[in-house]
């Protein structure tokens, strides 16, 4: 027997404990080419929330009913397939479930001996993979280019900035408190930062600060900010719309500055992705990734949580701030 | 001597003839390096109203006192390069003006033997390069998918359409009277047309004749029209930018649905152009016009107005609709 964590019924506003329930469930054995593995480090992210609505979002909703899923990395206890065996790592998104027998599909192995497990949920997994392939793929970063990132303090924007800096980029990160702007320059390497809740005029600010128009403009929030960066794009320039968090909670889609003046005048390209896109980038990505993490030029936070049951309160918490980094919980 | 057209001050909204200023000058002798040359067709475009304007806009605005300027087929009459002789037909944009002395630099030779020279300031000038590229570099068509065309009767939009056809997609055109529904499947071999004057709901009738969603969209619009469109893009979607007409004599750059949403749910692609960012293509996309034309698998129309004395009022007659195509005036 396992046990299970089902969406109990949608939340409207706030999620509450009341959201999720606990379910004990037997788990079977492994078929022909699968797995029986054991949750070890569970992902919770803010983008969860989208996907308990019964909102049209840009992931499937959440079944009632069913168990909630995020990037979870297992270990392997019984396998059925030649290239893995008991006592593997492995790494995907999943149920959340203490025990389960998984098939291998999108399935990546993980190595303990190289950094820290919890570190493939964060910057070696979805939240690093997303901040490399987006900035590298789509944004196909030259030397000296300006990098602007919103939503900078962020898990997948703190690492965006910190690649710019080692790619040779100028990196400015938008943010929403000064703890965060102190951060972005003294930990995460940033050039500068702008504290959009504070700045009376949000398009000056970023012409003080991006002197020479920004050249990539890796959008994590949508909404106003990114009106304001249009003002300031270079001609060639590439927009990365990563997440759109400033709109996520809408029931309808808000209206925004029209794009197309300023994309045609500038001959600049916006491009929509998930990471799974570039999921022929990933070994290259992870091995550098890896490399960076290991001579120590790239540097990241978490918060790990102990405890299964733990995992609601967890992702309740992210929307309290309670976490600093990548919230993770240990199983 | 030769005569030259001067911005003579700028229109409040609707430009008239008194904005426009006849002048005489003298010419000069082409230094190394330079031509004379003699204006032989002159092609006027909406867009150059924006120019008159002293707003920001996607090009510098004209000068008053100064030409105006647009695409010219000129006669070689003198040659100073030794890539040019007297008799050559060029093009390239270049002032009002009957006689004058060029560079060559963005210059093109057009061989009159091979189609009528008007047809290289329309099918097989800017427009045809604009559609072309813009449908192949941006858009990368596969057969069978769908390709919606927003300003679809038009100089580029007709064009596209019949490309995308020649390219084996299905092509569907939005435009705004029944004549020119009608022109657009009759002339232009579109699969079908929306008067989105008439339709009571765009996003209904764009999924009505997009039953498979839109996999291309080349915009010439923006606006409302384009909102409707973001409703129905399939993932990995290209949106070619190619003009904004909605916006074009706004002051101020008006709101639209938000794109972020529809970009990331999507993973889909906004691109902004101007046709000369695909030079290194022009050979190809030429040769490929001039052969469709020649097999008579693309066709196009174009109002002809004879003497430079009638630039201003052929410009003019754009507004009232009273040109059927391409206007070109000859001298």
């Amino acid at each position: 027997m396992g046990q299970t964590i089902l969406l109990n019924n949608r939340p409207e506003g706030t999620p509450n404990l009341g959201n999720f329930k606990f379910e004990e469930q037997s788990v079977g054995d492994p078929q022909e080419g699968e797995l029986l593995v054991k949750s070890k480090y569970v992902s919770v992210d803010p983008y969860l929330r989208g996907r308990m609505n019964d909102t049209k979002s840009y992931v499937p909703p959440f079944e009632v009913g069913k168990p909630l899923t995020s990037g979870i990395i297992a270990e392997v206890i019984e396998s059925k397939h030649p290239d893995y065996k008991a006592g593997d790592y492995v790494s995907k998104v999943m149920p959340w479930k203490t025990l389960q027998v998984i098939t291998t599909e999108d399935l990546h192995k993980v190595d303990a001996s190289k950094a820290p497990l919890s570190a493939y949920l964060g910057i070696l997994g979805m939240t690093g993979l997303t901040a490399y392939t987006g900035l590298t793929e789509i944004g196909k970063p030259k030397e000296n280019e300006t990098l602007l990132v919103s939503g900078a303090a962020g898990a997948v924007g703190s690492i965006v900035g910190q690649i710019g800096k080692l790619l040779g980029l100028r990196v400015v990160g938008i943010a929403g408190s000064d703890e965060k702007i102190n951060m972005l320059k003294q930990n995460f390497n940033f050039d500068a930062g702008i504290n959009y809740k504070t700045t009376d005029d949000l398009t000056a600010a970023i012409k003080e600060h991006c002197p020479e128009g920004v050249d990539i403009y890796f959008d994590n929030v949508g909404g106003e900010i990114s009106d304001a960066v249009l003002y300031h794009i270079n001609k060639y320039a590439r927009i990365i719309n990563c997440g759109a968090i400033a709109v996520y909670n809408e029931t309808t889609i808000p209206k925004s500055l029209s794009v197309q003046p300023f994309l045609i005048k500038n001959s600049a390209l916006m491009q929509g992705f998930i990471v799974s896109n570039y999921a022929s980038k990933f070994e290259e990505a992870i091995a550098q990734l890896a490399e960076w993490l290991k001579q120590e030029k790239l540097v990241y936070t978490e918060t790990i949580v102990e405890g299964f049951e733990n995992i609601p309160q967890a992702f309740l918490d992210l929307f309290d701030g309670k976490n600093k980094g990548k919230m993770i919980i240990k199983i």
